[in-house]
């Protein structure tokens, strides 16, 4: 089951990446775009019977690998699953 | 308006860093994770009159700036539209 998680830094949390791009932006002409935030995507290929195991698998794999719970959370989607 | 772009790598281009992630969450007990795929995440903050408008200009940075349109491919999001 195809499962997506995106890994964004804390809104308190200084983003020095999306800070150099809006100034890389800025100076190539594209002042309309005021911020800009990076984060990472991942997209999971989980074996699961249901939307939610696969959730709760993806979710689990977030926590413990793909995320700094101290400077980061994440948000999970999952195909032919309303999102959370 | 809030624009999200994901930029991910053609799926013929070997990505090596969702490799190392799935044999890792493997050597944890996650074998149930069948493959992953890293690609990166921008939240855009874009000055922009309408839906249409916003996309465009993300859809430029992503050329420009954002993605290696040789390796990499993109997808826009934009608050208040239905996707591409």
């Amino acid at each position: 089951m195809k499962t997506r998680v995106f890994v964004t830094l804390k809104p308190s949390v200084f983003d020095p990446q999306g800070r150099t791009i809006v100034e890389a932006l800025q100076s190539m002409g594209y002042g309309s775009v005021r911020d800009v935030r990076q984060g990472k995507y991942f997209e999971l290929d989980v074996a699961a019977e249901s939307a939610d195991a696969a959730r709760s698998v993806a979710s689990e794999v977030a926590d413990k690998l793909l995320a700094n719970p101290v400077i980061e959370s994440y948000r999970i989607e999952v195909d032919g699953d309303d999102g959370s």
